[in-house]
C-alpha cells in the first residue's frame, strides 16, 4: 500500500472560454472540476500504474465535499480528514492563447484538527509500504509537520518521500525520509544554491536519505547512498508540464515500495514524467509514451562524485 | 410569507486579486462565497425590511451544498429542491480597475425533479402571501415554467411577481401574474419595441396584472390597473447597479404584500433601488440611503395615458 498525504487539497476547477477579455463578463463552455493538490495528483498515477493506493489529508466544507466526490468518480481510496474550514479551490481559465490562473489561499486548520489527523494518520501508516508527502502546508500547520509524519511513518516501517521546499522540506530532513524529490526551482529556494548537484549533496547531509533534483525536459539527478545518476529523456516532449513532477513522484514511490534498483527507479521516473507531459491533465499520463520511453531514457552513473563531501 | 423562487441558483464567488493579467498566475487574495441568483437576492432584501421570507428553487452537487450553507449563515429560511446536477458557479475577478466575470452554464433539471418540484412548490404556496419569481431557467425546465407556477400560487391565493425576460416571461403571461417588473433592455428583448411605456402596455394587455419597468438611474414606469406613473429618485446615485433591480421586486413584492397603494409603492421601490446602488454587494442596501430617499422621489402622474389602447 502507498499511502499518499494531501494537507494542502484542491478543487481544480477549468473554465474553457471564446477569448479572456479583462472587465467582460464571460459566458463559460465546457466546465472541468477535479480532485487536486500534488499528493492526489501521485496516488492518480500510482493508481493507473496499478499500486494500491490511498489517499489521506484534510478536506472542508462544501469545497471538500466536492473534492471526496471526485475521488470516489477516481475510484481513489479517501482516507481525508474533515477539518472546518473550507478547501481551497483554483480556477483556470482557458482560451485558444493560454492559460489563467487564480489560487485561492485556503483557511485555517485548527490545532485540534491537526491532532486529530496526525491520530489517522497513525493508524494508516501502520497498513503502509511507502507514505508519499506532497506539496505546501495549509494555514495552521506547523512547519514541522512532515518532519512529525515521517518519524510516525518510519516508526512503523513505512518508507517516506518529501516533495516539498523550504522550511517544511528542510525541517522533514531531521526526520530522515528515504527521498526528497525537489525540481531545480524548489531545491534552489530551498538551500543557497543554483547547482543541482552542490544541493542534493546538502540535503543529503542535513538528513535524507536519497535526492532525486527534477530538471524539467532535461531529465533528473539522483544522488543515493549507493551512487549518483543523471537520467536524460531520449527526446524533448512537449505538452503541459503541471503534473510531470507528480508523475516522477509517483514512479519513485513505486520504486520506493518494490526496492527497484535505483538505476531502473530513476529511468522509470523520467520516462512517467515524459508522458505526464504528453498528458493535458496533472495526474494523467500517456500510455504510450511511457511504454516507448521507459526503455530508451539514457543514464550517466556520476561514479566520480564524493558522496560524503 | 414572501415566498422567492429561484431555479436557477448560484454560489456567486469574488475573487480580489492585485491586477489581472491575462495568462498569469494570479494569488488570489480575499475570497468571497455567497448564495447567489436573483430570487435569492430579492429574499436577502425582504428579510432585511422584516419580511417573513422562504426561499426556494433548485440547487445540487456540493455547490448546491454552499449555496445552502450560506443561506443558513444569513438566517434565511431554505427550502430549495434538490437536483442531481452540480448549481452553477459565478466567478468574479475584482481588481482596481474592474471587475471580471466568468458564468457557468448550470446543469441540466430532469423531468421528474421539475415535478418534483411543483410539488414542494403547492405545498408552499398554501401558506405564501406572495409569490416572487426570478430569474432565467435552467437547462431542462420548460420554457412555460412560470406560467404554470403562477397558476399554483393564484390557485391557492397568492399574489405572484415575476422577475423575467424573454420566453419565460411572455410564457408567464397566460397565466395572468399580478405584477411584471422587466428593466429596459429585458423589457425590449421580450417584446418587438424600444419605448418602455409601449412595452409595458403590450405586456398588460397580453396578460400582466401591472407592469413596473426599471429605468437604471432614471427610475421606473409603472402602469397598473389604476393608473401610470413615472418614479425617479432625487439625485444620481453612484455606486454598484447589481442587484438595483432585485432590491426593486424585494420593494414591490413587500407592496405586494401589504397592498400599499401603488404611488407610496413605486416611490419606495425607487428608493430601495438607489440604497441597493450604494451596497457593494447584490442582496444588501444601504439603509441611511433608503431612509433619506424615501420620502424625496418625485412621482409624476401618467393620468392621460390610455391604459387600454
Amino acid at each position: 500500500v502507498i499511502l499518499t498525504v494531501t494537507l494542502n487539497t484542491a478543487l481544480d476547477v477549468t473554465y474553457d472560454v471564446a477569448v479572456l477579455t479583462p472587465y467582460a463578463s464571460h459566458r463559460v463552455g465546457a466546465v472541468s472540476r477535479r480532485a487536486g493538490g500534488k499528493g492526489i495528483n501521485v496516488a492518480r498515477v500510482l493508481a493507473a500504474l496499478g499500486e494500491t493506493t490511498v489517499v489521506t489529508g484534510l478536506a472542508g466544507g462544501p469545497t471538500g465535499a466536492a473534492i471526496r466526490q471526485d475521488l470516489a468518480a477516481a475510484g481513489l481510496r479517501d482516507a481525508l480528514v474533515e477539518v472546518s474550514a473550507e478547501s481551497r479551490s483554483t480556477v483556470t481559465v482557458v482560451d485558444p492563447e493560454g492559460a489563467t490562473g487564480f489560487n485561492e489561499p485556503g483557511g485555517g486548520v485548527q490545532p485540534q484538527e491537526w491532532e486529530a489527523f496526525c491520530a489517522s494518520f497513525t493508524g494508516l501508516a501502520r497498513t503502509a509500504d511507502v507514505v508519499v508527502l506532497s506539496g505546501s502546508l495549509p494555514p495552521g500547520v506547523p512547519t514541522d509537520a512532515y518532519a512529525r509524519l515521517v518519524g510516525i511513518a518510519a516508526a512503523h516501517g513505512a518508507r517516506t518521500l518529501v516533495d516539498s521546499e523550504g522550511d517544511p522540506l528542510l525541517a522533514a530532513l531531521s526526520a530522515h525520509p528515504d527521498l526528497v524529490k525537489p525540481n531545480a526551482a524548489e531545491l534552489a529556494a530551498t538551500v543557497a544554491t543554483d547547482d543541482p548537484l552542490t544541493g542534493a549533496l546538502t540535503l543529503r547531509s542535513v538528513g535524507a536519505g536519497a535526492v532525486v533534483v527534477t530538471l524539467g525536459a532535461d531529465g533528473l539527478l539522483g544522488v543515493t547512498a549507493g551512487g549518483a545518476w543523471r537520467a536524460r529523456p531520449p527526446e524533448r516532449v512537449a505538452g503541459n508540464a503541471t503534473g510531470a513532477g507528480d508523475a516522477c513522484a509517483a514512479a519513485l514511490a513505486a520504486g520506493l515500495r518494490a526496492r527497484t534498483p535505483w538505476p531502473v527507479r530513476l529511468q522509470n521516473a523520467v520516462a512517467l514524467s515524459a508522458a505526464a507531459v504528453r498528458s493535458p491533465l496533472a495526474g494523467d499520463f500517456d500510455h504510450p509514451t511511457y511504454r516507448r520511453l521507459s526503455a530508451a531514457v539514457t543514464l550517466e552513473d556520476l561514479h566520480a562524485i564524493d558522496l560524503d563531501r
